[in-house]
């Protein structure tokens, strides 16, 4: 056998076994019983096992080492770049370690789904000390060449470290504070629609419509499914399967419906991707970040215009006969009250990233300075209250709102900032090829926008870096200015800012 | 490491893998959207292959061989014996062979369901005969030592033949004929009750009345799931986690509730399995036989008596307000009419072997004889009109009906007769210790039969042989008389017969 179909064969094996690890977890979070967790955590420690097991097989490294030296072509590139890099890191960690990390991952998961139901951080504790301690031997595993947080934020958007988070947050913050500020003196001058507070949203109403946004998106209902859990997310799975999740609320149809478009951003993303490639780095999505920006892409900068909801205004009577005779821009007021809320995923776009902030100041304190996991509750709440002036009043709506630390993944947050960047400068690029991206909404077919992403971001899987894709895609290297010019002329038409 | 914990790790791996195989079927008929058939069918094979390479590996046969002469536990020459047949097995199938069995089940599978939508026989004719021709490959592999048909025969209940299976069927229907004619000229004579043709039952109310049922047998729905798919099955999956499903008829809630009674049989005896013994034949059912006792013994035995009506009055009662007021007597007669329908799955105890014995007599006939797939239905249809007296209107209530040929399960079927026998002869074993069982029944509290069921059979998992497993749990060797007693007894009752 071609050295390289032999790297290919196990390169596959490690992706279906990930692929395994996929549709258990979203089983675990959509329909698993309550006694299926112990069992469960060993199902996934043992695949976590068998992954790792092959992944630092000697051979592998052999043939990492001799195709480095072989003329490839830019496909086999990118699956050999990727590999030698999960190659390295895993020989680090002894698959004793790696399997007690899923079995810990996946017992803490049912931990928090039970602490945050009653919001009592004490019942998670032991959990979530159990990853952070083990977390903690990861980063010693990998080796520190900065500091112990670079090591968790490479993980999850390479090369990216504090020293260059530091300055993006800051600088961020720099600008959002202040608009967030003319925003709040602007509210004090104009009454804003809101939702009546006895109005029901009938849930299977709100599913029918929901399901109308995904497919006019472009979700592939045939290829993938609509499921309800805690927290909405979506998993590829593999080809012809991609399914995403969300959450109803009776009271709240916009709950529901921007969980929908974001997540069927991301399973857009997965149905695009090239299935020639399937079951290997360059057939995948390339990061977190480039992923997030899909879902923030059609969740807020399509979603939340007048012009979408100009489209589903025909479908939310339909869907909503006894709301309010709202417009298109009652219900774009509504979608994008800016709100100084506790919770991140229900956060505007001004706020959003200061709810990321949050988590980044706290995992950086956990992980390079002296936070204890006794303290995180009161230092979470102490940020809070310094930088929205709230007082947090129960964990729930604090620092046990999120699954992620359930799930081991510290250093996962920031990724989601940058999404929010490199969606923006989509958003822009397209605009130029497209003219008003206003107009194009207004339509209701949104196939071009679909098609735009397909070619430069969807189909590329990991054939570059995250930011050669984005450069490649806009022209412009990654930056936050596209950004920060897309937020503050949003709000300040919404708000009427000088 | 000891030799037989080297052993048992390896037999644990390999049931991880079925175990996963398991979730994936599951999935696959509950949940997977249509176009995820294609890489779902490639998984199902990975994991087949994955699955067989560890079972064909020379390092499992040396322990094999080893332990063979050492001083085993009871428990540990349970995993050995079940094991070494295992391997040996294997070791004649190429692996290659093993993956394309697997991707053309899981794509016959799709070919199926399409085909019994349409009754199209021949839409599915391509994929069964690509089954067809890899089982005959198999039978091959395997090597014939009596008839090639005795060899998928032992697949499905081990060392049952056709010789075994040609007398005892020749015995049932020497009984079973005889006892429909007198019920059929016994219909002639009294009217039955039925369901009113415009009567509607709602699906959630049927399915909050199936939940009550299948509680109160006991099964633990913490521990496990209720859903639906086309065909009702049950899925052991693995500890924790045993879930079953049913399909709903909103025009006859029998239909649900007799699968629900079936399946959840079959999911008391995976709850009831030995946890300890998890992953290893010793922890897991015997064989289809006695798995089929367990799923027959709740769904007739216990489900269609006029004591189990008794209990279940008042849930009707309030699930169907608008039926008709019938009593327990009344339910339980509709519940057991005897009727020469088409449908396997909805016939009463007395037609549903002779049912068995149409797919016997043609699978027998498909790979001991001359019967080619082109001549499947009218063979069918022919035996269908001998025996049953009716014309066969299309494929779908004929030889399209069943899921099993379409898993490649050939050989399968006439284990559902083994398991009538045995759960007659565990119900006699039951009554000479609780005398009554009716009354037991009556009291609402069938805990003492789970209970009765758990040591003797559950328990046990693959402890011992199926014949010596029902013969430590009543006392007698397998027969078929207790069935015919039992049988003969209950129409007599029922249809007043002399």
């Amino acid at each position: 056998m071609d050295l390289y179909d032999e790297f290919l064969n196990r390169v596959k094996d490690i992706h279906r076994l990930s692929a395994l690890q996929g549709h258990l977890g979203w089983d675990q979070e959509v329909l698993m019983p309550v006694k299926g967790a112990a069992s469960r955590g060993e199902m996934m420690a043992w695949l976590a096992g068998q992954r790792h097991q092959r992944l630092v097989d000697p051979r592998l490294g052999e043939l990492i080492t001799a195709l480095s030296s072989i003329d490839l072509d830019g496909d086999q590139k990118a699956n050999l770049r990727e590999m030698k890099r999960s190659h390295q890191q895993a020989i680090c960690l002894p698959q004793s370690f790696v399997e007690s990390f899923a079995q810990a991952r996946s017992e803490a998961l049912v931990a928090w789904q039970q602490a945050r139901e009653q919001s009592d951080f004490q019942a998670f504790k032991p959990a979530l000390e159990h990853l952070i301690s083990l977390t903690r031997q990861k980063i010693d595993y990998l080796g520190v060449e900065t500091t112990p947080y670079d090591v968790l934020l490479d993980e999850y958007e390479v090369s990216m470290k504090v020293s260059d988070y530091d300055p993006l947050f800051a600088g961020l913050k720099a600008r959002l504070v202040p608009l967030l500020q003319s925003i709040t003196a602007a509210q004090t001058r104009q009454e804003e629609p809101t939702l009546p507070a006895d109005m029901r949203f009938p849930i299977d109403s709100q599913k029918a419509f929901c399901h109308n946004v995904s497919a006019a998106m472009g979700f592939d209902f045939e290829a993938g499914r609509m499921d309800a859990s805690t927290h909405p997310f979506s998993a590829g799975l593999w080809p012809g399967d991609t399914r995403f999740t969300t959450r109803f609320d009776d009271k709240d149809p916009f709950s529901c419906l921007y969980a929908v478009m974001h997540e069927t951003g991301h399973a857009l993303y997965e149905q695009g991707l090239d299935q020639e490639h399937r079951y290997t780095p360059r057939g995948a999505a390339v990061s977190l970040g480039v992923h997030e920006s899909q879902s923030r892409f059609w969740e807020n900068q399509i979603g939340r215009t007048p012009s979408f909801w100009k489209v589903a205004l025909p479908w939310f009577k339909q869907a909503f006969p006894d709301a309010p005779d709202w417009d298109e821009h009652t219900l774009n007021q509504i979608a994008n009250r800016v709100e100084k809320g506790f919770i991140r995923v229900e956060a505007d776009e001004v706020t959003y990233n200061l709810h990321v902030m949050i988590r980044y100041e706290i995992e950086k304190q956990l992980f390079n300075g002296e936070l204890s996991v006794d303290d995180l509750p009161s230092a979470w709440n102490a940020m809070f209250k310094e930088w929205f002036g709230l007082d947090v009043p129960e964990d729930r709506l604090g620092c046990l709102q999120d699954i992620h630390w359930s799930m081991g993944a510290f250093g996962y947050f920031p990724t989601y900032t940058l999404g929010n960047l490199y969606a923006a400068q989509l958003l822009e690029a397209m605009g130029e090829e497209f003219g008003s991206i206003d107009d194009l909404i207004e339509t209701g077919d949104w196939s071009p926008m679909l098609e735009w992403l397909r070619p430069r971001i969807h189909q590329r899987g990991s054939q570059v870096t995250p930011a050669e894709l984005i450069t490649d895609a806009t022209g412009s290297a990654p930056s936050p200015e596209p950004f920060l010019r897309y937020v503050e002329r949003k709000y300040s038409l919404l708000y009427h800012l000088a």
